[in-house]
């Protein structure tokens, strides 16, 4: 069946082109997963992951706590009042982000209240120096003086201003906010599902990834209002809880490990990924861009 | 609500970063829009127009007649032997492709049998030259040396080649083949739901773009088998017909513009998705790259 062939078949070549620095042979994902030392993945932290709680399933996210902490404090909060508890998926726009909170979100009196905290200032933009250590990606980037990965999140800098920043990759969440830029708190969190919006790096901050279930977010119905916002009520998707996974006993949780960016693996991904020389391919990009780069999840007990 | 004001407010505000060109005031899209000579909207011609009909609603494709004349062709002629009709979508993998076709593509006996050519060489590259008139964006490209616009489709361009081709943005539509370069035909189509799989430029003929009912497709539950096949019959979402537009009568089409990308506007337009000054945005990224240009299409008779 055409494109069956794409990813699946193995063979092994040696890059030619030139495209690929490394006189190595340019390996195929699984192939080069298959390569890597157990200490190259890392244990995703429970207490750094909440798990959105979906009639459809559950949705894994890693917390970007080493670079939006007082955001991922203010989320964590939150779940742990149990304030989304009840609440819904109220937007679905394609080709850009779902959206979860309160639907009351602006009717004062209907509002869900909460005890963290209602505005949480910053984060919008980090420190280059943050985004250490910095894996980059080679070929450029048309948003960003540079690119690459941090502590497993996609990261842009810039070293004449000494700005960095995380980056609106698919799957990547971010905080909703008003037009006044600390109005964002996280009640209202979004989830990238199409063509990364790069436009917003630096405009909201960005405070994890959705590392399992992405499929439950992306195949939501879109909503027919402005945005993508459902237009009726019985549209929303009701959100059953969002915790902290270190909340729940072990047994409840899902055991997951990432490939750390930093790895010798992972810079070997990236190389496999700017030059793919499964047969399928004719024609060798020998680049490759920011939000192609695929960050590796499995299970930790591989079943 | 957070992320409301995005995109609604139309504010105008003199850009005073430098980053745009232009001392004029930059717009909203809608704005941009709103200003759009008649001239420069185009009727998406019925001849060039397949409707992909589902249970769930009808996806209209433009087909890149001008740049896969030869694929066009033939999945024309599949369509008006009606090669598709009661043929499924049978894949669809997460933040990549949706792909419809036989589900016996693989078996041989029951293979559905068809007049059309079995296989269609060629326009996995074309001439630079063939792509004008060409409205780049100017922002730099990680997939090609230039970027821009031709008749409606995103494409690349390298001038020391002289070759150019069309780009795998966010719904484009591809024709799926086996590793045989030329093994390619129509029958299997794919449609891009995810960030831009630009590594296949040049690996597979682009023959157009879905420019109305993209949703139908990018919600579709994802498969579970190897790619994001459907790995049980009973999942397939069934085609009930694919038509060309020129074969229905005129009340049973939909009628369709498509903002010429070599018209001031659509220029006007990239200029303002570089430099976003609706009052949302605090941090002007004064960039754009190509799959984030929208290609703005509308009801030819509007309601």
């Amino acid at each position: 069946m055409p494109f069956m062939a794409y990813g699946i078949l193995a063979l092994l070549r040696v890059a030619t082109d030139g495209s690929a620095p490394s006189a190595a042979p340019t390996l195929t994902t699984a192939e080069v997963l298959a390569a890597a030392k157990p200490e190259e993945w890392r244990a995703i932290d429970p207490e750094n992951t909440l798990y959105l709680e979906l009639a459809s399933g559950r949705v894994v996210i890693e917390m970007a706590t080493a670079f939006s902490p007082k955001h991922v404090e203010n989320i964590k909060a939150l779940a742990r009042e149990h304030y989304f508890d009840g609440l819904a998926i109220v937007r679905s726009q394609d080709n850009y982000v779902v959206q979860w909170g309160d639907p009351n979100h602006d009717d004062v009196p209907d509002r869900r209240p909460f005890k963290a905290a209602h505005s949480v200032p910053g984060e919008l933009v980090l420190s280059a120096a943050d985004l250490r250590p910095f894996t980059p990606v080679p070929d450029g980037d048309v948003y960003a003086p540079e690119a690459g990965f941090a502590a497993g999140f996609p990261a842009g800098r810039d070293p004449a201003t000494g700005r960095g920043w995380l980056a609106h990759c698919y799957a990547m969440v971010g905080v909703g906010r008003d037009n006044d830029p600390a109005s964002g708190n996280g009640t209202e969190l979004y989830v990238v599902i199409g063509q990364a919006p790069r436009h917003l790096d630096r405009n909201a901050a960005l405070v994890g990834r959705v590392v399992q279930g992405m499929e439950l977010l992306s195949t939501l119905p879109r909503g027919t209002g402005p945005l993508g916002f459902y237009e009726k009520r019985d549209q929303y998707v009701p959100v059953r809880s969002m915790s902290v996974a270190s909340d729940l006993p072990a047994e409840a949780r899902v055991p997951l490990e990432a490939l750390r960016t930093d790895s010798a693996t992972f810079k070997a991904l990236i190389a496999a990924r700017r030059d793919r020389r499964e047969e399928w391919f004719v024609d060798h990009a020998g680049r490759v861009e920011l939000c192609n780069v695929p960050l590796p999840v499995r299970r930790a007990d591989p079943r």
